[in-house]
């Protein structure tokens, strides 16, 4: 195996069964020799392809591509945004965090204040977070009854196929980091008073519903991975791993959509300009 | 049968077949006698339990009425808005007419533009015209191509699913008149100077396809009547009676949300005012 398997390796089938203990949140098996110093060219050339095929998904103006990113806390959603996205042209593309909801928010039904953000034709969307922490934080949390997220799993699936289905390519990812890392990360966090910000209390109950949340996520990836809208478990103990990963997938993912630049229907060499 | 079976006479049951024409748009058997004249003291009085249940409902703050509104040209969507809703205070009613997609609407799916007109906790919205614009004018006047109306069937009954599961009510109502009350109506605008404005050339091309449009309307009405959000067709030849019905449903719908005012968490009695 090789790092062009990535797109079909890290991909939940829908209907598979997901035991996040059993995937190891450090592997790195599609690039096992050189590690983070060999990967750096590779990566470059798939940052490079990725601009390039955004410029023709704008020119070309008629897909639209979603990606969702969910991870724990310290999980590397914001890292991943960065890295992977920094050559992109901001223009084709829109970054919407969906913090805790609002007053008006939960006054509506939960899909309603994440719809407004979808792609438009020629654009790419990234979620960090998303219409899943209405399921995950919802269980977890026990902020309304069982039937509550229990429904929403079938709301969320026939959102994405509607939405799949008007012409919107949707790319769902869990940015998968083991226990041991998140404390790794939090303490690195306290250690540094220019990560001093990053750093929220909150996250430390999160943290001691570990496993609830793993269990969590697992039901939600296996209920909701879909031919059209489709979860990958990213490992993520590494970033260069995870930035490698997660870059491939979203290059093989657009070069799949066998994209072109628009067709114009006059002849440019009739073009005269006085 | 009387006014009061009017909830459950003009239902649409789910699975039910619609054969427009075989009812007749100029039915008024649900009130027989006495006609226009002997209705309007029912009419007001259904009128002012309308507002007396809104604003119960504004008070509450907890559920979401959405009233969706679908006819022919000069089908009696406006009117029916005025008459019938004028009582009611303006700050808990949203009215949004939909017309033609724009560019920006139409490089989204499709329900993009009608999600965030939804009503939120304690508010009734109206759509005059709605998302289902989007199968029937797509189908009848083949904007795209057939599996894209066809897909849109599910497309909306989940989405109506998932604002009824998260809280909202929903009528859909069809103003049913027969081609020849069209013919009056629209002559009747030609022949008034103060309703040129209503007058529309296009309306006539839509009347060319009469038949067409009526097969769209049926096949639509059976797909996507469901029990938590079901369609209605109110015969509406006679203006009274449409009203008249129209109001009859909404106020028994309303009613049987067993609506109260909130209660408080404290006693008013121990509250001293300075």
């Amino acid at each position: 195996m090789k790092i062009g398997d990535a797109l079909k390796h890290y991909r939940v089938k829908p209907g598979g069964k997901v035991d996040l203990s059993a995937l190891d949140a450090g592997d790195f098996s599609l690039f096992p020799e050189g590690g983070k110093g060999a990967s750096v060219e590779v990566f470059n050339q798939l940052r490079d392809e990725l601009q390039s095929l955004q410029k023709v998904l704008y020119a070309q103006n008629k897909h639209r591509v979603l990606v969702v990113l969910q991870a724990m806390d310290t999980g590397g959603k914001d890292g991943c945004v960065k890295h992977v996205f920094s050559q992109v042209d901001p223009q084709g593309l829109a970054v919407t965090a969906f913090k805790k909801p609002s007053e008006e928010d939960l006054a509506h039904d939960f899909l309603w204040r994440v719809h407004p953000h979808v792609p438009a034709n020629g654009q790419i969307a990234i979620f960090n977070r998303s219409h899943y922490e209405d399921i995950l934080a919802v269980r977890v949390k026990k902020l309304f009854g069982d039937e509550v997220w229990k429904r929403r799993y079938r709301h969320v699936v026939e959102f994405e196929r509607m939405l799949a289905e008007e012409g919107t390519t949707i790319i769902k990812m869990f940015l998968h980091i083991s226990k041991d890392e998140q404390k790794r990360r939090l303490e690195s966090r306290l250690a540094n008073p220019a990560k001093y910000w990053k750093f929220n209390p909150d996250d430390l109950s999160d943290r001691a519903r570990w496993s609830e949340f793993q269990t969590a996520y697992e039901d939600l990836i296996e209920k909701t991975s879909t031919e059209q809208a489709p979860w990958f478990i990213i490992p993520a103990n590494r970033k260069w791993y995870r930035n490698l990963i997660v870059a491939r997938i979203l290059v093989d993912t657009l070069r799949g959509l066998k994209m072109d630049f628009p067709t114009v229907n006059w002849d440019p060499r009739s073009v005269v300009i006085d």
